[in-house]
């Protein structure tokens, strides 16, 4: 699992509350540093890991959040995610956006925070709208909390799906959201508030990502 | 919200992402001390306040998990939950059992992890079979996943439930859940196999607990 600076924490705490508990699992989190990163919310994690130390993986994680931005800019982070091959290459939120300018996502069907997901094309990926996203060997899906259902996803490709039922039993996860969590759903008008308060970012990923494509051709 | 040592560290980092989102927040993970807390699962936290520093707050939260066992033998745990006034006393998951060792449940409707239902009467509590449980101010819910649930219930009671909409939207909180969650609508076998393998603990915090119970008499 990338760990980096400024991530969504629970893109990949959710996440890696399923993957710990497949049978014999090691998960590392993996950084360029052994300094503990801080996530927008200001929560520090410590890497158990760098880049040198992992050099292949069974299963390959990026999450999202704002970090993912620096991250795409960071030669070693894209270096250590098209060096680390993987049986399932795989993301939460707008780690698909990190993925993608890896070359990672190029043909495949894609998704990723509902906010973002425009941005799909810009890295060659086909943007798909469900919360999970199966294509071959790599497995994407929506924002943040969607990283519960993608990690049981990837629990139940790598352990099978009786392994997963018994994690969704442990992690009670029987949701019962009191608000509608997707645009599909939600008043118009609390949709356009939160694409308002996103928009910044919305363009300076647009902007990160048409460079970056520019510069691949 | 309190941070200690074999925490599931869900029931904490998915209140997290919900509760820093709240306008104005300042969210402390408060701890015996600075060293970073390992999780049941390895993945290590780094405290931003210790005990002393945190000595009342609009919302404390308690995660589970089975270093809640260790933290509820913990005097200076215990003693620091009922020094700290504040307007919400809360949990996730086992959380509630040391909230209720604490002596903070007694008389409230409550709910913890479903394989522990049938503890919270020792602590004084009165077992209720919903995901999110609101008691006059007391907020506490299922096992791990059920903190996202509950953190939303937080932010509505804080904050009213625009923003709590706002804050579902911004984490995509639009779950699918492939598999049953809870002992309610999971195959017997799977639900019995769960609980076959949590035996152990459910026995050890049942000891626990009735010691308590008795010394407090």
């Amino acid at each position: 699992m990338l760990l980096f600076r400024n991530l969504t924490q629970l893109d990949l705490t959710g996440p890696h509350e399923v993957l710990s508990r497949l049978p014999g699992a090691r998960v590392h989190l993996v950084a360029a540093s052994r300094e503990p990163a801080v996530s927008e919310s200001g929560l520090a994690i410590v890497p158990t890991a760098t880049f040198d130390d992992v050099r292949a993986a069974d299963v390959l994680f990026v999450p999202g959040g704002y970090g993912q931005v620096a991250a795409t800019n960071d030669a070693a982070t894209l270096g250590w995610l098209r060096g680390t091959p993987a049986r399932w290459i795989t993301s939460a939120c707008t780690g698909a956006l990190l993925l993608g300018a890896a070359g990672l996502l190029r043909g495949y069907r894609a998704a990723t925070h509902w906010a973002f997901m425009d941005l799909l094309p810009l890295v060659g990926a086909i943007p798909t709208e469900q919360r999970v996203v199966i294509d071959r060997d790599r497995i994407t899906g929506g924002g943040v909390t969607a990283g519960i259902d993608i990690a049981l996803a990837i629990a139940a490709a790598a352990c099978g799906s009786d392994v997963a039922a018994g994690i969704a039993l442990q992690l009670e996860y029987d949701p019962a959201p009191a608000y509608a969590g997707h645009p599909r759903s939600a008043p118009p008008e609390l949709v356009g508030k939160q694409r308002a308060q996103m928009a910044a970012r919305h363009a300076e990923r647009r902007a990160l990502l048409e460079r970056l494509a520019g510069e691949s051709r």
